[in-house]
C-alpha cells in the first residue's frame, strides 16, 4: 500500500502544480472557472444545457468536456451555441490539469469570461485533481439515494455547491430530501444547495444567478 | 503520461496476480463468485436484499461491501439474514484483490457455495481490478440515462451480465430502453440482459433464477 501512496502521490503533486500555473493565468486573465463533477447520469449535461441560453447572454463562455468515449455531450452543448472541446479520456477515470492546459493554450483567454469543466462521470477520483477552478459543483440526483453525501465524503468536502437533481422525480422515490442535505451538510457545512429539476426547469434559474453573481465577483463588474 | 502507464501497470499486474490466486482457492473449493459493479446509488444493494432471501435457502452465501465510508451497506445485507463483512476503502475508487483476499482468509470456503462482492459505486476504476470472481454483473438504472453503457465501455466489456434497474421509472423518464440495451450489445455482445425494479419486483425472480443456474453449475450439482 505505502508504495501505491507515494506513487498516487507523486502524480497528484504533479497535477497540482499545473493546477497552480492554470490558477493564476486565470486569475490573471480574469476568467471564473468551474468544474463540474457527479455520479455517471446526474444530468450534468443537460443542467448546462438548460442554463448555457441564459448565461452565454451575459458572458463568453467555453466549455471542455471529459468523457472516457464519444463525443456526444460536446456536440449537445454546441448546440446551444456555446462552443465545447470534448476530451475523451480513454479510459481515465478523471481529468487531469495537464489535458486542461493543453486545451486552454488554444484559447483567447483575454476573451473568456467564464470556463466550465463537465469533469467524467465519477464521484470519487475527479475530488483528489485540482484543475485549476475557482468552485467545483457537485451534482447528486435523487434517483441515487439520500446516503450518497456520507458514502462519497471526499467529493462533499472539495465541493463549494451541492446541486440535488431530478427534484421531480421525489414522487415516485423513496427518497428524504432534507436527510441527504443534512448528511452533505454534516461533511461540509459550508455548501451551498441548489434543487434542480431540468424536466420543471424548478432551481435552474437560482443556479444560474448564483454562477452569473460569482462570475462577476471574479470579473470585479 | 507513460511514467503513469507503467505505475498503473505495475499496481494491476501485482492485482492480477492475487486475483489468479483467488480464482484456484475459488474453483478448488467450488465457490462461486460475483463482482457487482455499477455508478453509486444504481441500486446494487437493494437488488442484493431482494433477491438474497431466496438465494440464502439453496446456498451457503457471504458478501463483501465495498464503500468509501459507512459501514451501512453490510448492515443492510445482515438484515437479510446473509452474514457479510465490509471493507471501507477510505478514499480509494474500487476495491482490490488483496483487500478481498484478506477477508476470504478468514472464511472457512469448505461451507461456502456463493460469495457476492458488492464493489465501490464507480463506473470506470472497478473494471480493471480482477477479484478472481466467475462472473461480473454491471447495474444500470434507468434514470442515469441510455447513453451511458456508450460512455463506459470498458465496464460493459468486462461483465457478464447488465441489470437494468429502476425500470419502474421509465414511465416518468425521457428513456429508450431498447437503444440503452443496444448501445450495451454494441460494446459487449454476449451480454445477458435483466430489468428489475425493486419497487416493483420486476425482473428479481429471472436474475435470482439466472445466478441459481450459474452457482450450481460451478458447485456440479
Amino acid at each position: 500500500m505505502s508504495q501505491k501512496v507515494d506513487v498516487k502521490e507523486g502524480i497528484l503533486s504533479k497535477n497540482q502544480k499545473i493546477a497552480d500555473n492554470l490558477r493564476r493565468l486565470f486569475d490573471e486573465k480574469k476568467v471564473f472557472v468551474i468544474n463540474f463533477v457527479s455520479s455517471p447520469g446526474s444530468g450534468k449535461t443537460s443542467i448546462l444545457e438548460k442554463i448555457l441560453p441564459e448565461l452565454k447572454d451575459k458572458f463568453n463562455i467555453f466549455v471542455i468536456e471529459g468523457d472516457l468515449q464519444t463525443e456526444n455531450d460536446a456536440e449537445r452543448i454546441r448546440k446551444t451555441g456555446v462552443d465545447a472541446h470534448q476530451i475523451t479520456t480513454n479510459g481515465a477515470c478523471h481529468l487531469e490539469a495537464a489535458w486542461v492546459e493543453s486545451v486552454v493554450s488554444s484559447l483567447d483567454l483575454d476573451k473568456l469570461d467564464l470556463l466550465i469543466i463537465e469533469n467524467v462521470g465519477n464521484l470519487v477520483c475527479p475530488s483528489s485533481f485540482d484543475l485549476g477552478e475557482d468552485i467545483k459543483i457537485v451534482v447528486v440526483s435523487t434517483t441515487e439515494g439520500e446516503d450518497k453525501p456520507a458514502k462519497y465524503p471526499s467529493m462533499m468536502r472539495v465541493s463549494n455547491a451541492f446541486v440535488l437533481n431530478k427534484i421531480d422525480l421525489v414522487p415516485y422515490l423513496n427518497f428524504d430530501v432534507e436527510k441527504c442535505i443534512n448528511y452533505a451538510k454534516g461533511v461540509n457545512s459550508s455548501l451551498t444547495f441548489f434543487k434542480t429539476s431540468c424536466y420543471t426547469g424548478e432551481g435552474l434559474r437560482e443556479l444560474a444567478d448564483w454562477i452569473t453573481e460569482k462570475t462577476l465577483e471574479k470579473l470585479g463588474r
